[in-house]
């Protein structure tokens, strides 16, 4: 039934049942449209790898991973330099997922493997809102003639769910064209995730929620691994603190993205990418 | 007219009208007195190439370069290992630069290079202030008995133009020396940007300014590849938001210097430098 | 009449005259197909970059880029991900290469790149062959489902110009089946590249020849930035000779691939790649 | 009388007068117990080579180390991977240096090392309170079936000098079981600094203290070079408010532990750790 | 049965299958005597992940992992530290692994854990023969005080095996004493591989031979990453040589130590020891 | 006596007798005139650092560090970016050791640290003979319009002592005007070390010669921490073999330039130069 998968290492604690787990995660390591800087591709096994130098337990919500019933389905096998096919099997494997009840955590790979999720995710839950966290607006219509991209995936987003529900947070890069489209299709907070986050959790009270996170909202001073770095982001604590705020949303899906190894020499931005999936983790199992 | 120039690369969307433009992006590839680290020549190049990777629309301003009439003159060809004709090359070619009606912005190399940039500004622009953003004070007399050095550059602009016209912001190192000479001599504000910035841009109302900003101003988490990395330094967004304040004022000139890619193996020293020269394109043109 | 190209910096001494130009550099700044170790994408500008640091002058020759007419064409632009167009772009462009009488000296960009060049040329230039050196075979059917990959690529060679035509040296790697398709259909060499080369210039005659040049047929010694390094290769004294020895050669194009600077912190693998240019330039410039 | 001790250089501007110092840096280059990743053997030289980038005075403090009279005792040998004999030789070495009246400032190595310093200057100093700044807790009660590990060191103080007199800030990770031990034995002050350190001041009065420093409890923002990097830390500026501040309380000995060169391409992490020790030196120099 | 045992991920194509398999593969993940550049704790997982680069087909053997019955047992866990139980580890498995039947393939960590190995392997097989590749003679009678370090393995492996089975080749390096010691006591063979190993197969007929591998045996062009890289080292075309030769000896045990990834940026190190690995088993494999 | 010297650490096992010594080793960590890649700077440090991973023995020679007697006089300050002045204080302290009797070995800094070195051995020594190893001629009679300069030293050399008393050993690079020249005025032997130095022993006799060692002149495989990585080198077999047959000449003086460890990640390109050192000590102590 799972075609398209491999598993070279797992997440810390991934037990083997996925029967009872509800998030599942699924690395996604593509990095076919990337037009700066590549090693998106490398993501999902390297942030896999020093996890293991994380604790299991979360002091911020007192909850150990041990508590937690999640699985780790290995990576995606995409056919090299092939957009479409990839992008489809995201789609199929995610909806898959959400069919047996999953919570998918979708480990980039670029930016662009969160157009099927979310495609999927909005598919299964109607009504759903988007929450995407990013220094990029990525709302180009087409880029260097084509329509699907890392730089175009949240106007395809937008496209496919509306714009009304696509909230866009700690946006501080992008073309004149995108900040129009932005201010009048989606709903953009420039520069900030903290404090706009209340509003749009108020706002979209218990609609089904996914989470797009693309590393380089966080200043490169804390991810420097990525492939387009943009001076001038948040820290660490502020989307920590956001994916705990987020628990009193409907989150119902989630990925991390854009995470560079190969510019990352230091290993923290993996480091906090696997943070920041022991706290999703945390946040969005039962 | 224009000797001792030659280009590899230029900064993102420069336009090939000299005559046009109100900004001149100049190249300086100088680090000969430097005592530490080197590699501050490499700079220039670098951040040209970097810059391929930021937005030519800045969302702080609201304005993009499309909008602006600026050009790349390269970068000046320097005698290797003469400080002295360095020195005179780069007056001579800002004088030109001035003469034309240009906004010049230097691209360092090592500190020294804003020497004969601040001095040849400051006899075409009587009465200059000049506001300087580091973590060191550079106010030596001497240093390994040289005169010209990184480390003596602030020493030789306040005795040209006067301790009392310059402004030093950021500052978090010195010998004892050097803080007795400031609080002597020149305006010190220690380890602080934003809101002295304020207070300056009340005393020095309409007087033309100069800008003179070393990347070590900013912590090393945000600027590691310096050549002397002082850790406790202000943001990326303190030093954004520098620039922008400084519009109300008549900056005439600006320099970013310091940055050394040698020792920014994720290239986001370049990445903050090249952010800073198109928020500097974009605040300072017509 | 010449779409998709783009320039950032040029080829050292490369002058502004394509009329007069025999061999023209073009880069394929390409990896979509890559699936191990991204990065060849950035290798045509690093290789430009570092040509600064040679000498215009060879020795072995005793010739000078100065007596040679080559021009820089820059490098073609992709559509993100897209294999097909892309490849269609290469074929059109060398093919108009062809059709004004050049030489075209190709710097990759993964090994995929070579495919439509080869192709465009076998299609000019009637019995073709084709020297290969590599330490991998290249000649699967298909790769993770791809017809089109940097794995394939010997073999879609194979079956376009006849596998007699394909003369493989330096290879030391490939899948079993790979090596049986070699020995039934092209000519193998197996890790050596010096003495088959005079017995294969003594068959070939005067027919057109192409090169292409994989730069991991050198040891990672001598090149270590490259998608999949396999350990036990030539060295450059090699290599240059065997440039220097196919003068004696009709060689109608070059390719010089899979150098990915992300993996080359000396930068020596790129200096490796445009030394060879270099002495490709003075080889078979008229 | 000094056994077991080998100096390559030494601490910016120590002078050669044992007698005289009060202040006396100790080097304990020892990563025997780290199990992710290794180099902090490598610290104790790299944070004397980077000194000599910073300066000797001390803006914040206006105090000059030409003040003060400190030694460089240079770096202890240790029996290749003896743990006992090491921990020994670490405890011997400080006991005398406090019989002759010295303030120990240890240069780690991993935090095992502060173990037998903190029991050494325990034995002398009654009443001992110690401060430790980290990310980790490291109250495990034994790690990988050993009783002496960087991951139990914290453990071992508390039952050597009870768990009350220990107060543990900026701890953001750790396992549960870590946490409630903490909870119920020791002063946790979770994920902040600054404004803890006010109120144990206050509670210790003039009690002596022993300061740990892990340089893991900046962000690896600031200090990427470290065995097991936890994202969300603290700032520069909060740990040297917190060694100022400290000058009001009776320390009487320091240490720095868990700096890695070998990850830490920028050098900013030795850096960092030279700084606090020039502050350190400053503050506790009478 | 097989405590201390953990696994990341696998060696490339290793089957599940430990009953039928001959050459089973166990990572010694050890450095704590290592006294200069750390780092080859890291090296059997490196190893294994940068194996997925390589073929599972050998053109040299025309063999394929796929004929071969091999089984990867993961890594032993060592408590931290401790090198005498660390030692005992390493014995107890590899013991058990002779009981079984099995040929064992230790991957390093540090060379001492080539004493344990090789100390069961001679007390199962008697009249066995150690052949030692490496720069360094490795007999010293102790290293800062220890009997047990990575510099003094071969002085103990001599004592147990009794130096005259000893055969040391490709040595350039040892202190004076090590070198007498050689000559009196074991088979020195300065600077050469090839050569030697010809003699040397012709006395040692079907002994059976242990063959100890450190990297460093390679020049550091070829395995720059190791704790003590000494020039004027072997080519990789000689060591594979080598191990082919070898399979006209009774080999019945074989380690790869002293890959330090952390000094590999360009990884090469490690694939050329997941090379050689896969020699080895195609090689040793019935 | 002794002016601007410091002193960081010593040559491994350089004992503190001036008076004694035979060799003394003098750093020279000057790269002012270096156009492309710098670092040379920090050379001598370096090499000095990675020495203690080396033995104090040479199984080469059967000769020990501790039979021999040789200083460490630590390292020249220059006053930042004075190239004269430079010169002039190597020309200085090379005289003063020549009038004690001792042998200098010069570690740079950028090659132009030979000139000086040179002039006063030759006024020293008449009749001396310059023996040259380097990839390149450096032969221009000015550079940038300077004549003093890292790449017109041999010329300068060549004019100083007479072109016919230089011997060019390894060349693989240069203009075509400094290849004339070469062969017009002084001895090249292109791309050969070991052959031709057996000739000009034979011619050479027993005249006063000293040796100038570019580590360019080894492959960059071997030595890619250098200013110009030139592919196509010598291997450390020959350099050390090399240095080993001048036993027989009557060496003066020698020095190794242009490592430059920031392109040195690995840090071989150190260690061979310390290597060499060693040899070069041990076998030109009397």
């Amino acid at each position: 039934m799972w075609d398209h998968l491999e598993k070279n290492t797992s997440y810390m604690g991934a037990a083997d049942d996925f029967a009872g787990a509800r998030v599942v995660i699924l690395g996604a390591p593509m990095d076919f449209t990337v037009t700066f800087r590549p090693g998106a591709r490398l993501a999902p096994l390297q942030i896999r790898l020093v996890s293991q130098g994380l604790e299991e337990y979360s002091p911020y919500l007192d909850r150990d991973l041990r508590d937690c019933r999640y699985f780790d389905a290995g990576d995606l096998v995409f056919p090299p330099g092939s957009v479409e096919k990839s992008v489809q099997r995201i789609a199929l494997t995610v909806e898959k997922l959400l069919v047996h009840g999953k919570f998918p955590l979708l480990l980039g790979g670029e930016h662009l493997v969160s157009l099927p999720a979310i495609q999927a995710v909005a598919r299964f839950y109607p009504h759903l809102a988007v929450i995407h966290l990013d220094a990029h607006l990525d709302l180009r219509d087409e880029y260097y003639g084509q329509k699907l991209s890392h730089a175009t995936v949240m106007r395809r987003v937008a496209e496919f769910i509306g714009g009304e529900n696509v909230y866009q947070l700690g946006i501080r890069s992008g073309a004149r064209e995108e900040f129009y489209y932005a201010r009048a299709h989606t709903n953009l907070f420039f520069n900030e995730v903290a404090s706009p986050l209340q509003k749009i959790m108020k706002e979209i009270k218990d609609r089904p929620v996914y989470v797009t996170l693309d590393i380089d909202v966080l200043d490169p001073a804390y991810a420097p691994g990525t492939g387009t770095p943009e001076p001038g982001g948040c820290s660490p604590q502020e989307v920590i603190q956001a994916l705990h705020d987020l628990r009193r949303a409907q989150v119902v899906g989630l990925d991390i993205v854009e995470v560079s190894p190969v510019y990352d020499p230091s290993e923290r931005t993996s480091f906090l990418a696997a943070k920041l999936a022991r706290e999703a983790i945390l946040a969005f199992s039962p």
